[in-house]
């Protein structure tokens, strides 16, 4: 049953209300968690997911068992990725990819490489960061901001403030280098989740933006 | 000034309320980002830190330049290390120290690392996990969780089913595993934001239950 | 000038006459090197590529400069993508993906996870290998292959009789082996010409079997 | 039986004939593939190695089991490592035994080992590329080559324009880089289907020019 | 049995005199290999030690069941560690930590960890050192001196002259070159058997200048 | 001027009584410190190489700045290498070429291989070692040993007791683990020492034994 299918047939609600086991053909991990009741909170944001981009994106479903735990993963990432910064959206979600191409996240460089075409309007651009970022036709700054990312995600212990200097010298504030650096380590944390549960991306993504 | 003098002077309203600038040396990164205004949610929460432990935890003043940054990331702090779950908090705060330590990670190996100290009450226990977990005389069931946190941090794409047989196989539910999993994900988040950042340790984890 | 715009003005036979240097945003790779004209051969092989896929692939414009060379690479390439082996096409194409992975290049994996898409007619196969082909549902015979070819790739002073024992295990000839062995031999070869050279894939390639 | 038993017993036109299965110790490798009959240009080829040298090379022998690889290969490598070049043989040597040694490729630092030492008349410079060619004496330009073809050896994905901008700055050509990165690539192939097939030098290599 | 209670029952020349198997809990290694009578001149060595420090270090029980091995190491650890040099007998142990945290070596780590808080007076430059040596407020002189012996640890096949010359640059002479390449070699030495040996520090380590 | 001519010219004596600079081409080693007299003990010692294999090998040079340190580094090198022990002399040798090799340490593998070939009588045995010895005909005792030896060297935290069981396995006893891991312990040690100094080998070694 694919996201469509199931929003035909009235979506959420039910589904909330009754959780049951998948079969293995359709479980979003390795793992064997029913899905919790969603909270009335989760509940709305669910639909509005699947209002807005057509389906509700498996990492959610994945935090799906526990509401205290998908509760507090969905403001982190959402003022992560998208609260007002010195980094656009765009070059958020190109963090996300280069530091998931480097740690070979089969559900990250899939959903945040659809946002990188997406918002960049280059399908190119999506797959030169996802196979590697040096490949790509970067500007002096987003360079920079991509080198810092990936050397914090292979050798953070390396990274010192001659790496904070070289994001200053390219007009990145104080305020930048925590986003880079937050973002950067939040796909930290979820590429090991993913790949700790071998969380699979929803197939909508395979097509997006090409 | 250290935690115990600012205490003395009356402590948090006062900070709060006048946000100043900090010397170098009382900085607790290499970032310079004015603390926001305390919300009374982490008014609150920053007080009972210094009443339960005696000093706010220096991340936390990290975090502390935009209140919604704070407020969403200490919730997901609490609940993996702190909520109910098939693992101990000891055994939680075994993984963190050695994840951190795999990234090499100053802060979180030494505030960590104290927890550790506290809650096994064994400094040699601490000092193992620090160094080489491989060191310490863990059983069976604690030795397999802490190679499968450390293989999540160093190669996550090679993480696949056969590592989850052998946490099963030592009696890890599947929700356990997601539990293993999340606390390596999250320290893979913080050792990065740490380094990025040159965080530094609260002076007071130093001489903790040695 | 796209590849497509190139062939309503008539293609090859001019450009073999008289080849003239193209703009930077044209060029095939970082290297400058005119192409020199076409054997009789090689012109009615790039005519045969234009016809039969729609462009000439550019890694044969960057051999081009040098006909002895071109004439060298062109049949080792044909005899170990294309013909009669123990390995399906498709499957010499997913160890082509997966080592140019491994090597993170952007040009072989670009070109080669086309054709794992259209020969397979599964785009996410062709994600799943050129992101981490251990989260692709491989059976064991294609798993081991993979194995190989990898391991082959990252260490091969750690290839021993064991590894060729595994590939046996699952049916594989000497012969097999060999094949297996010769294409990931291959792509790391032509990896490190495309790398050294910043080999530029084809626009095509991107929308293809999508 | 070696190779100069073989010679004195009348050499290649009865093998040829004849092909017919080795005991393991003469093998030239770890599968079992049986030689074809030689094509008449190959056979010639074997004729001029065993009258130049005194022995065929075991890479030839095998290849030999499928002439339309053995004749793919042949003129490849001739092209690289023997046809006109801004690099001189040596240097061509030079590179395929620094690449052999980062791969710890048995076969090729022995056969190309070999080719150093006799080129350069210095049995040091030999070893010294064979286990560490930082610690040989080379001219600025000779040393860049080599920290090129090593880098692409070991790392290509980091290969960039200053990489190419170093070989330029002590006076290589583009058609050089090109050549350079030709020969890095063949000899990462080499390497590769030599510890894939666990293939052994011929003996006379061993003693050559010391 | 601890080193305090065994000293104040009558201590070394008993143990001398008859030595005989460990309880396994006692053990200072992963070996059994029993104490050799200690010679003259290392009975009265170890006497020192427990009046000095009040224990004898596990790594000298390690060695005495040899007495030839035990005669050779002690001169060389004291020459290196404790001779006149142009390093300060803190920076040796900087040295030693630094080297002995990239090796994650449990023993190392813990026994000159403690050397290093007690003679800086600082238990955080020991768990700097300990953890990452590029956490701690190092002048460039001490700087140099572990990114030297760091990087001889990991890789010390890429050091070279401009690597010596970094050392001149902040003041350091040949001698002194010698000197942190010789305590680097032999905690590279030290580290090693120690872990291949399971070697387990003493326990009065953990609590020392805390 | 070469070891024999200055045998010639009347040796060591003189030599011991006005040490003097040597010319840069005469060196052994990157580092300026001239010779010390030697001791009346060294003296002899010097003399006995010079005899029994006609010079005196340079790391020999190399310490002699400082009888101390020379004094101490003789007994420990002759007694691992050359002492009774379960390891055959020839043994020692291989455990010491096949860490260098792992190195890469240009003096070590020159030395210690020339040594490999004459005790083996094999310049194969040598120059597989020397390049990777998994391409060496050894039986499972010497391949236990080695990659014990190996794996001790590239990544020593990951020796446990499974791996000291291996050898167990192959029948070696607990003083012959500690004498595998006491020679790999030594060359890490020498390894570093010739890596940081340049140390270069005497020429005699590269044509011995081939």
């Amino acid at each position: 049953m694919d996201e469509k299918t199931r929003k035909t047939e009235g979506g959420r609600p039910a589904a909330a209300a009754a959780p049951k086991r998948k079969a293995a053909s359709e479980r979003v991990m390795a793992l064997d968690q029913p899905r919790a009741p969603l909270s009335p909170a989760m509940e709305a944001y669910f639909k509005k997911c699947d209002e807005k981009i057509g389906f509700v994106p498996n990492v959610l479903e994945a935090y799906a068992f526990d509401m205290a735990k998908l509760e507090a993963f969905v403001p982190m990432y959402n003022d992560l990725m998208l609260a007002p910064s010195g980094l656009t959206k765009l070059e958020r979600e190109m963090i996300a990819v280069a530091v998931s191409s480097q740690n070979h996240c089969y559900y990250c460089v899939v959903a945040h490489g659809a946002a990188v075409r997406a918002l960049s309007g280059s399908p190119e651009l999506g797959e030169q960061i996802a196979i590697n970022y040096r490949a790509a036709p970067l500007d002096p700054r987003q360079r920079a901001m991509l080198d810092f990312a990936v050397k914090l995600t292979h050798s953070p212990w390396n990274v010192e403030e001659e790496d904070r200097a070289r994001l200053r010298a390219v007009g990145f504030s104080d305020r930048d280098i925590w986003d880079i650096s937050a973002v950067a380590g939040l796909l930290n944390m979820s590429n090991r989740l993913a790949s700790a549960t071998d969380m699979r991306p929803n197939q909508a993504y395979h097509g997006q933006a090409r």
